[in-house]
């Protein structure tokens, strides 16, 4: 069987096609995200409008930017008491490249440091859309709190979003709900977090936090908590680059962080290798 | 000998402050940076003022911010072309996390990639700073752009900031240009930039790119070069983020990117174990 | 008040001591892992034994040893169609560092890749614990292994350690278990896995592959399946290295893996910036 | 033009071949690596036998098999001293997955921290191939390091493999070179090394540590130096996941590594916020 090349490119193009994308499309002399020549957007959209326009797929209100800029500035650091931070310092003090620093950093933000923001827009968002009633009134969103700190009560684990080892009160967080009042964002997914707020810290005194502001209002603004800890990310980048900057430039290359003398082993004490007991002769030779 | 116990905590604990910073101070339910209470900051600066203050120090003029969003804007997507996207999104297809993914990514920016920034940063701050004349006019500057192309040359390296895999004529760059001239940022080292596009472009038709153009207007900024892959990788991070959740959100998990049949093995026939051969029985055993 | 003052450094550092470990002890010019002075091991233990006394805190068995060695070979390589080892050639064309090509290598064991080992011996080891009556046949084996398939299929979910994308049959599986026969690691943990392959194969042809067989012997030996991802990993290492390696030697730095033309762009067709409508000017300066 | 389908398919597949091997051919139930089926090499193989299979491209001899486990025994751990180990164990402390733990170790191999090992293999191997004479004896020998010693002396820089932070004699080296001894490594490359540490403990008291031996003898068993740090890599990754797996298993989580007490701020003091001297009103809105 004979058929035209061209239908037959076409056809084993499609069927290799790997790689498709609705983000950014790349042609010779042409760049355009999101549909948007990408020379329009340079000089005219602010940076954070443009990480809207990249993750969400369409430009934000002026709103939701200013919001949006009000958010990533709150996460942008926490000086050096957060392990990611203390990570890529130490990773700094190698000499390891920048890149390998910041991913240090970023590699650190485990189950107990960084999730929280995602967490907590989770536990938002489901508890919203899980409720079977209509929310037209305070009562129903205090009813909503109730049902999701008891599920976490009962399985014996901290609400995500509320608390903070460092601070009772997390003096960021009022003032992102003020900003998220003039910006119009505090909707039902922040007055549930306030809801959850004021029945935890009549109980236990706990307060919210950063990232439990920050998740009611992101959830307001309709952001999928999947993306949320990207959010929380690109905040934090600026802080761990000039931390990585500043062990870089003024402290000691390779700079013990702490002594042998601080170092305490608590093993087994010494022990000899004894060949006769450990490795009978009569054992096998593994070659054969 | 008897001392007090004050002094000796006072001693003992200078000695042992390993962790000093200039950037953010933390005290209880108190957060400020650079000097700045954090809250004072959040709802007022834009997140490249923020990000500007936590790298230099100090808040930038309007012009400066204005600048820094055009820069970051511009580097923040280039499809799925560059290797760190394709890397991030063949990660996300294994179900590794968000912030793996990321990682993925930020560590793939290696020598004949992503560097190019930081490197042109390099060329033209020594450039200026090496150069023994006073730099009063265009000749002047041409005088040096000569100079460091001669080292590249000699070098038979590439210079970097300047051609593209994907364009003859990078789209960003001269929007970029025209932003520094609006704003202010179109100094010694910019033009130092645009003096060795015009000498390489006549002998060789390649033009500068993005890399070249901020590499430019951020040294006009007076950003240190040993920051430049910092201010990338701020830019890109948003494009990498918006990949990763593209791939997790609209593509199949676990997708095969290839077929075993693209893959052709060019190594040694088979081959048949000979433990005799290999390992003489005359040998010893490795445990006596 | 005041005190001795050895007293006060005693107290102070004992407070202060925040790493301890048993694994290995650094005094000048000596080192001595889980007691042993580590000279007296250098040429006398095995590779494996050293993993085994690190990992377990005693010296295996000759026996136990053995089967080890027999494991990591078995992980080590499955040439380019692991994502993990897509991950790291391609972060080795770009010209990355060895260290960061392996780390995104190793990064990309996500959900759906590599995480089999662990899953499945978290599912054996789980499996004979929560059993409650006394495993004394295989008819009791059989049991288990009903009740833990049955759990997976009410969740929809996959047994780990059973299929393989590119095998219906694993070779590796079948001569794991006859070296495990050998050594006498055939114990109920192996025997469970061979259990849940006899019902699985019988229903719907899917058998086990080298994670199955790897964790019913791990198991077998006690090993907790909280470090199964590392023995995995110390394994598949030197496969990566020499995949990276070969990349790096054996072909051209920064190739492109696929063209321009084989991307397909899938979001919105062209739009133009209309600043009128984004962003009305009635709204607030942020910066006011 | 019309062609058959089958050479239209062999020709688009041919040019489309980005994934070239020659360490492991994958085949419907096949894997070979190095030719020799995976199957017949579990059971048989040592773990190092198959590390150096892997990466030099065929089977040890018994020999230098027994040389591997003696260097990849002596790197496998040095406590918590290591930069490296203590980012791993921060990671941990963070609820970090195992293998993002593993990478902030591996990723922490810095300019200053684990790559003395590839630069002492590169200055051996670079000083004796750049020696233009014969080289018949010590005396030879003793001429290549003085030139060697020289050029780090006038670059003013450490020469790697001597010296160690914590060991006046890294009871390691002498050991190695024991071993080296009796199965026939000290070749010319380990007999360099010994005559560099001969020179530089005269003049300043310095000897050959862990990294010093292993490069000598890893280049007289032929490893080139590119693949340097992937052995010390492979030696070193069963302490890192001993020590993450103590820090999950045996320490709390999220603990503070240090007080904020232990912190010291030396920045800028208190700052307010003057938004008109910031932001002249006279500048232009950056949307415009």
């Amino acid at each position: 069987m004979a058929i035209g090349r061209e239908s037959v490119e076409k056809l084993l193009k499609f069927k290799s096609t790997k790689w498709k994308t609705s983000i950014t499309r790349i042609e010779s002399n042409k760049i355009s995200t999101r549909g948007y020549p990408l020379e329009d957007l340079i000089g005219t959209l602010s940076f954070p409008e443009m990480i809207y326009l990249l993750i969400i797929g369409n430009l934000p209100s002026k709103k939701e930017a200013m919001m949006l800029e009000a958010i990533l500035v709150s996460f942008s650091d926490h000086g050096v008491t957060p392990p990611s931070t203390q990570v890529a310092r130490l990773m700094a003090s190698t000499g390891s490249p920048l890149n390998n620093c910041v991913s240090g950093g970023i590699l650190s933000f485990g189950k107990h440091h960084a999730g929280a923001l995602e967490n907590c827009m989770k536990l938002l968002q489901e508890g919203v859309k899980d409720y079977t009633g209509s929310i037209d009134s305070p009562k129903d969103i205090k009813k909503i709190a109730e049902v999701e700190i008891e599920k976490f009560i009962q399985n014996n684990r901290k609400i995500p979003g509320f608390g903070h080892r460092y601070h009772d009160m997390d003096p960021r967080a009022p003032k992102l709900i003020e900003v998220a009042q003039k910006y119009g964002f505090c909707g039902i997914h922040t007055q549930l977090a306030l809801a959850i707020q004021e029945i935890i810290s009549e109980i236990k005194g706990i307060k919210m936090n950063v990232d439990g502001a920050n998740a009611g209002i992101l959830s307001d603004m309709a952001f999928d908590w999947q993306v949320g800890s990207g959010i929380f990310m690109i905040g934090r980048l600026p802080g761990l680059i000039s931390h990585i900057y500043e062990e870089k430039t003024r402290e000691p290359p390779f700079r013990k962080f702490f002594g042998v003398d601080e170092i305490y082993y608590n093993g087994v004490e010494e022990r000899i290798l004894s060949n006769g007991l450990q490795h009978p002769k009569t054992d096998t030779n593994y070659n054969d």
